[in-house]
């Protein structure tokens, strides 16, 4: 009963008590046992005789003077698993009373069976639609108003966004901007960058159908897009936005090329493995004055790690045959479960470094085009400016609580029976670098995507504005010039592995 | 690398897979392939490449000619967890523009903590309430229709359930009721005995608050009551019905008992039990030929099994201290979580056996007052009568699939490293047997509970009508005869263990 992972699977578990101490014990903002978050897996069991005498502070969840987060809160979009399971949309959407559908794609997936299914559901029910097949790749705020501008006289009340990541994501924000018609765009834009303002009504019904297996956009409430006019990726985040249904269906990701089983399966194994070491939400501040404000992007949690944890392991057992073998169906379904898994991870848990870093990386790609992407212009895909950083990041975040990254070692495949602590950090590097080495076709550091030292400047400026996820990542120093040297050491790190 | 119950665990994923070859190959439904659920999980690799040569099958999922289910559909409460987060309720009714909000709860719970913090919540919101203090311990339809009857007249337009399973089931009930006001009360009651309508409609936002940790009805769509008219227990079940959010708060468990404690964790224990060993869902029968119509009770699939397991394992950690020290907070918190993790479990999974026996268990006992229930009347509480049969159901269902009980009795702490699959049930048996030992105060079969061999016929005749939950249980024969010897064994069997 010493394998390690079991031991941490539990003590995941356990941790839901971690916030009751947390809580309870009047410590000051600085006291060192909650800026280490490691601290907090190791309780001695002579602290629950004084748990009692702490019960006023338990009865104060509200109380300004408590700092830091004492509850989370777990939300998924209902999910349907099963081939073929496209046709029963139309009956889904008749169900829920729907008479005016927006269907919402782009003109790649709108030629592929997945639509024809759609569209075939729908006539068969019946149900009046629409077609929107405006979105384009990585939205930008102009695309997505464009989306919206389609959406509004057409009065939908209910969507069906068929497609990636960025299909799913915009339809959410179609859904959202007409049933708040009045609204500013910026209103509810992720501060620094917009207002924040939370989503107080609850939108249309959404239904997404994912072609690809990684965003896992289908289960959680974020929608991610340029904002162009302050130069930087942001987003819109709130669980009103999530989908009601994720239909999926692995029929609908065959189509996928290998280049693209590849960069949206590291997109998944980032989701997992940054949400499994995110900060624990006890840790988060501030503690929220109202419920509606408790971000979906709360830090570690003991629901979130079970599917982040389950979704790691699937996905280092099945992303290399979905890969290698186009024909392996089994390894392609299992990559679309994985990916919802992480979904519901990384959507209540949130992400970190290698998703904040990766922003810029896409961004300030000037010449490199991955192979495989059949498209005529430079392209960095997401998943791979997202797995590039990442030896480099989980041997620097390592440090804040080692246990859960020998157990992500060991998803890997290492045997971590005589690891010592002090090396979890070069274990699971040295795993996740492996591992893309074997995967095929991945750039081994920034400078194979045309990134030298002269870049990072740049890379980091781009990376500071990403704070709702840096504020999750462990390690990090919360002051700004500390922060910034963090980061160079990451980008500088990450030019070759 | 071999280590079982990480295998397991790895293979219970991998089971979306067999999904896919269910419905890709043409098997008559006697094939006995289909008939042995454990034949599903050693497939040869040399399958793959003939799944390619069935696309055809894979696209017609309403094909009549197909009679068995190939996909599942997870959906669960939003789940909130945190000591105090009761206090939030108040901004949580505001939050979803509540104006009216209907309280439910039974007289018991009116008297504590968690009903003072509940309404101190709304008034400090200035949200109006009725309260509905009337319902009963283990609800009859007439407790039901009574409730009902106090709910329509108020017009309420949020509900809040705060206390036990039957407090949350009967606000399902009421809510369900006054989205439908015109309907019979059997429309929606599962067939035989009612009509099984489905639910087409959104119900009214519920929010439950669960002051025990057992039932998991806050994430569920299931309540179970009375039909006294039909002497059986029965209840409602489907998606619309569940809560829209469970407010999973420690601090409303510390009041129970130990005697609740225990019996409630060992609802929690079978819940999870029985789910991870449930059919399969691409075993289930029949395929809906409307999504609106697919159980919530579905069968064993990838992601109930995650809940199912980890609730297991954090049952057979913490309900011994959670009975054992009423000042061990840590357990008692890990409990509230377990049951509510094994909630999202059988939720949508469904539970077979042990809770099909124990309704007639407990509805025809005479005598028997369970220590530490401090009421005037018989009783056998519902946990009690679920675990009861537990060691001889386990031992019966093995042979369905030695894998999955292998891996419960592994968390049950049990060295299964040479353990051949033969003695699964055997194993498993035993190790549920000492569980409840150890645990203390339980009986040792139906004759401390006082049956006798003489009441056997009668509860058969119990057990026969709860087809929904017999449906998934492993193992049990289809033919009445039959079903009804395999019965007489397992209730002979548990007279005494």
């Amino acid at each position: 009963m010493s394998f390690p992972s079991i031991r941490v699977a539990v003590s995941a578990a356990s941790r839901a008590t971690s916030l009751l101490r947390t809580v309870q014990f009047t410590h000051p903002p600085s006291c060192p046992c909650h800026s280490n978050p490691s601290h907090h897996h190791h309780h001695s069991p002579s602290s629950s005789s004084r748990l009692s005498q702490h019960v006023r502070h338990l009865a104060t969840p509200l109380d300004p003077s408590h700092q830091k987060e004492y509850a989370f809160e777990m939300a998924a979009s209902s999910i349907r698993f099963g081939p073929g399971s496209t046709k029963e949309v139309g009956m889904d959407m008749k169900n829920i009373g729907a008479k005016r559908v927006c269907v919402v794609t782009d003109k790649t997936v709108k030629k592929l069976d997945a639509m024809r299914n759609v569209i075939e559901a729908l006539e068969r029910e019946g149900v009046e639609y629409t077609i929107y097949d405006g979105v384009r790749v990585k939205p930008k705020d102009s695309s997505i108003k464009h989306a919206i501008a389609f959406a509004k006289p057409y009065n939908a009340d209910a969507f069906l966004a068929v497609g990636g990541g960025s299909v799913i994501d915009t339809a959410k924000l179609m859904n959202l901007y007409c049933v708040y018609p009045e609204a500013d765009f910026l209103d509810f834009v992720n501060a620094p960058l917009g207002k924040g303002l939370p989503i107080a009504k609850p939108l249309k019904p959404l239904i997404a159908i994912p072609t690809t297996a990684g965003t896992g956009s289908e289960t959680t409430g974020t929608a991610i897009f340029d904002l162009v006019s302050k130069g930087a990726k942001t987003g819109i985040a709130h669980r009103h936005m999530k989908p009601t249904l994720g239909i999926c269906d692995p029929l609908n990701t065959r189509t996928m090329p290998s280049a693209v089983h590849a960069s949206s399966g590291l997109d998944v194994l980032c989701h997992s493995l940054e949400s499994w070491t995110a900060i624990p939400f006890y840790e988060r501040t501030p503690r929220p004055t109202n419920p509606i404000n408790r971000p979906a992007y709360q830090g570690a949690n003991p629901i979130s790690d079970i599917f982040s944890l389950q979704a790691l392991r699937s996905t280092v057992k099945y992303l290399p045959r979905a890969v290698k073998d186009p024909e392996d169906f089994e390894a392609q379904s299992q990559m679309l479960l994985a990916a919802t898994l992480a979904g519901v991870g990384f959507g209540n848990a949130g992400v970190h470094l290698c998703h904040g870093m990766s922003y810029p990386i896409s961004s300030q790609n000037t010449d490199y085009k991955h192979q495989g992407y059949a498209v005529d212009y430079p392209i960095i895909p997401h998943g791979v400016s997202v797995a590039v950083t990442a030896p480099a990041v989980f041997k620097f975040t390592a440090a804040s609580n080692p246990d859960r990254h020998l157990a992500a070692a060991e998803a890997f495949g290492k045997d971590i029976s005589n690891v010592k602590k002090e090396s979890a950090g070069e274990v699971l590097s040295e795993a996740i670098a492996e591992f893309l080495v074997a995967l095929g076709d991945q750039p081994r550091g920034l400078k194979a995507l045309g990134f030298n030292s002269g870049h990072i400047e740049g890379l980091i400026e781009g990376t500071i504005p990403q704070q709702r996820v840096l504020n999750l990542a462990p390690s990090l120093s919360k002051e700004l010039g500390a922060e910034k040297e963090e980061l160079r050491k990451l980008f500088e790190e990450s030019l070759e592995y």
